[in-house]
């Protein structure tokens, strides 16, 4: 064992680099290097490679006063490797850019990285390269992530078609509700720091938004049942705003049922605190990570037994429109919501 | 052609990268699908594929004040490209992500995207995805680049051996040497705006800082004459830390010739009126993008007569340290400059 380094200044970029980074085992066959030369080198063999790329920057995609660096460290890793599986690919690597001000001592970014090297060795990815810089004010993070599949295992948002059942794994609006009561209990500690927050029986709710889970079970699954998605997107901004994507890409309409979304008992009752319809919650609250996607008719009977799946509607033709049942029978057109709202 | 949008909050972000990404013609067969799903899907084809990230803030890695939008957006790619060609391997795809605070206009995004998408035509690389969001203040900016090379075309910083010849590409020091005449005019700019800038004669250090080019010409000269180098990396921090990379991870020692160092006559000029020897500026200022690699001595037939190329010294056994032998052949000990000094 090397010493314990004392901090960021005595450790420089490349010793902390060397830090965060050493005792690594490389997992995959295809991950030929990692950390330590001008780039990582990976070999495909003969499989197509998918690359993403997502961005995080303190004050807009999270709050350090509620969110443990561990965590986001941990949900950083899993919001990429959500796409890889969305494309029903597997995800084997990954790099790490970072850029923190000097507000940032070295336990903190250790605690980062140990939510990074959690999630990687949860779902079995290689760290292989990465970028620690100093910034003016703030953390950034931005992560990409490689994943594996052949070419005719991908799946794309544009192969939904008519008559498809539309399905989602897991329940929804979960990780909305958690952050909003994280957001309640800011204000209220805020307007006065005696108070203590009021989180008992919510873990569900702030797990699902402090610590998401991304769709390894869902993509293991359907690879043993033999059943290909005809497409596929993971729910980071919300229900509604992900069906439209597919059904835009796939020129489709789509009929999505109220009473067969699904919502957990404990999201209902906080939803019910908090004065909101859990609809509401399901259709545009976002950052579920579940996977949203269609399967041809003929599959139904493979998935219909499997709790982790729910069909909460079906495909049309494109004359129908985008269209959510309410429980009354009434059609409420669907939109995006968010910060495209005006697109 | 579409109506061309006002402002970023009627585009919205799916708006923004849509708009920035727009007209994208794909230039390589390994490119499957570029920007709108989950991920992109680059197909190998047999090859090894090299990764690297780098991740640039403003006021850390670029000042605003001097630096062009459209120069930081190419600067930004030829980087990440640069890491590429150092493993000797051709750069084909880069993914962009971008966090910009609210004082920046669309038309400034678009400038820095003009700036990223020239670099991709000039070095033939397809943007294949991206993230556009928000930061509480400045710009940060993380690009992903991805090439390819066969196994065997792959050069790493560790396969030095003792007799090798070091060499560099181009000419060093002009890129340190144009930060500081950009620094000195800042200065000089804040203490008294009437005063116009001296840079009349600079154009090329200033040009080697602000839009630095990456080694394509040297990685493909060496192919056509079938050389593959021992090792290989590009200086990035100067001369003096990017050999001792190499000694470091090939056990191996160095001799450095001060009279074999390559410096171009302005810079040689520039240096003089900024008062600074230019072998500091060579070893230790940075940000040039040449390569630096050994060779095998018997390969040095082949490469005397080029002119892209200085051969400056040669590998030793470890035993013999590493060293710059100067003009007056006095033996100084190499170490690495920067934020790295504690190291």
């Amino acid at each position: 064992m090397e010493e314990k380094p004392k901090d960021l200044a005595t450790l420089g970029e490349f010793g902390l680099i060397r830090h965060l980074t050493e005792n690594l085992v490389i997992k995959n066959a295809e991950t030929i290097l990692a950390v330590g030369d001008d780039a990582a080198v990976i070999a495909p063999a003969g499989m197509q490679v998918v690359v993403t790329t997502d961005l995080l920057t303190e004050g807009i995609h999270f709050d350090l006063i509620y969110t443990p660096l561990k965590h986001l460290g941990y949900k950083a890793v899993v919001v990429n490797l959500s796409d890889v599986y969305s494309m029903n690919a597997i995800p084997k690597q990954i790099t790490v850019a970072l850029a923190v001000s000097s507000k940032f001592t070295l336990e903190m970014i250790e605690e980062l990285y140990a939510g990074i090297r959690l999630a990687c060795d949860r779902y079995g990815v290689d760290l292989i390269g990465g970028d620690t810089s100093t910034s003016l004010t703030g953390m950034t993070i931005s992560i990409t992530a490689l994943g594996y599949a052949s070419a005719d295992q991908l799946v794309y948002r544009n192969g939904a078609r008519e008559n498809d059942l539309i399905c989602v794994t897991g329940d929804l609006g979960a990780a909305y509700l958690g952050l909003l009561l994280l957001e309640r209990e800011k204000r209220v500690f805020a307007n006065n720091p005696q108070v203590q927050p009021q989180f008992a029986g919510y873990d569900y709710p702030l797990e699902r938004f402090l610590k998401p889970e991304a769709g390894r079970g869902l993509i293991e699954m359907l690879r043993s049942k033999g059943i290909k998605p005809t497409s596929m997107i993971d729910i980071s901004d919300g229900l509604s705003s992900e069906i439209l994507h597919i059904c835009q890409q796939s020129q489709v309409g789509c009929r999505i049922y109220e009473d067969k979304l699904p919502i957990d008992m404990v999201s209902m009752k906080l939803a019910e605190e908090m004065n909101l319809v859990s609809t509401t919650a399901v259709m545009n609250g976002g950052e579920d990570y579940e996977l949203l996607f269609t399967i041809a008719p003929e599959d139904y009977d493979k998935i219909k037994d499997e709790e982790l799946i729910s069909v909460i509607g079906h495909i049309t033709n494109p004359e129908k429109g985008y269209y959510l049942i309410t429980q009354g029978d009434a059609a409420v057109e669907l939109k995006a919501q968010g910060w495209n709202h005006g697109a």
